[in-house]
């Protein structure tokens, strides 16, 4: 199948949890809003998802075309790649685990944007940067430490030498884990290298993720979009205590 | 089946969602930290998810014993309950779509605790009351009427007089969507009045999901935590503007 995944063009954002998955699994697939000319361009993004004609209107990007189906909500996708492309186990209780530990990512990734943008979205950093120091302490003491402690806790409980989140094999939510650990070491260097100390079973995994074939030439390739101060993960800093 | 669900035992929260498909189903379950004496208690509910036993931890309540699967986060398990109890489509199409519903709901509900704790969980609303005052501004100005726009849209596309978030059929998004409105007309009466005005299939359907039998009789039960000012919505008439 041809996939199209529709996401905003100039960010990795909740978009990168679904180009990591289309790449691990060498899914063919549009990057729609990227992509000049007719067809392209974050102007088929708007008019899809503002248009009257989905029955099932995404509330924001991203969201992915397959065939007739138009898929919103980052996790939502994810499930249903995973059992496309062996990226989830196959029988419901490990589904559902999968799910779970990407849904716990989701909390993570609000948590983590919301450290720059405390008070709205539709304001600027500077606008509301007060705020955004005093929650981004909070965030690096208490929340962060929190979040890695339990999936450091998962994989602990994975095996003797767990390779991944579910142990042996790699799921769709082993890349997520790579995303969110890629973007603190970005957002937050210096509290990063003391979770690098503390969660080696996660720093590990983001390590191993990062050299799998297909990963690495993705990383490597322009359709990897780098990180920067507009996205979920950015680098003020004021705010990396 | 006889559920076992775990969640704090003094406020509606995340757990309630869950509680409105058990009871909307007529599910057997146990509110297990809601319990009295041995094998109940707030101290069941940490015994299981501090433990070393579980392979597959939660991250918080609420989560659903269900034989001998252990279900974290609240879309999940509600997914879980949805195919079960025929509270969701049973094809594929139908099934991701109640769930990214669902998933916008989840979105929301961050969005609506978050306007009383915008700096952290761990302060006390009196430490982060100026934050919240600007944060809830946004929030009734911009965020909520997003959202209950675009529910309110899905309804509309739903069909010329459709009952519920899908047209003819009650989903488990329905009940999540009805424990919405119900909390934000507690949370924010003032703001509430003008979005009953302007999201009239929303405020509806709250209607029409109040009065199905189990669920009106839930509501009447001492099953039915009140709301309360330690929960996800909450009256402060400063954040009411």
């Amino acid at each position: 199948m041809n996939y199209e995944l529709y996401y905003w063009p100039t960010v990795q954002g909740r978009g990168e949890f679904v180009r990591l998955a289309l790449e691990e699994a060498g899914a063919r697939y549009r990057d729609v809003a990227r992509e000049s000319g007719r067809g392209g361009g974050v102007s088929s993004l708007l008019t899809l998802m503002k248009g009257r004609r989905l029955a099932r209107p995404p509330f924001a990007p991203p969201f992915l075309k397959a065939g007739r189906l138009v898929i919103g909500q980052t996790a939502n996708i994810l499930q249903f790649l995973g059992v496309r492309h062996d990226l989830a186990p196959r029988e419901e209780g490990g589904r559902l685990w999968v799910h779970q530990l990407q849904l716990t990512v989701t909390d993570f990734v609000v948590e983590i944007h919301d450290t720059h943008h405390p008070i709205s979205g539709s304001l600027y950093f500077q606008q509301q940067r007060k705020e955004a120091r005093r929650r981004s302490a909070d965030f690096l003491k208490s929340r962060a430490p929190k979040f890695l402690r339990y999936f450091e806790d998962v994989m602990a409980r994975s095996g003797r030498q767990p390779r991944f989140l579910l142990g042996a094999r790699l799921s769709y939510a082993d890349l997520s884990v790579f995303q969110v650990i890629a973007g603190l070491s970005y957002a937050f260097p210096k509290a990063s290298a003391r979770f690098a100390r503390n969660y080696r079973r996660l720093f590990a995994l983001h390590e191993r993720v990062q050299e799998r074939p297909r990963i690495a030439a993705y990383l490597a390739s322009p359709r990897r979009i780098a990180f920067n101060n507009e996205g979920i993960f950015r680098h003020y800093p004021e705010l990396d205590a």
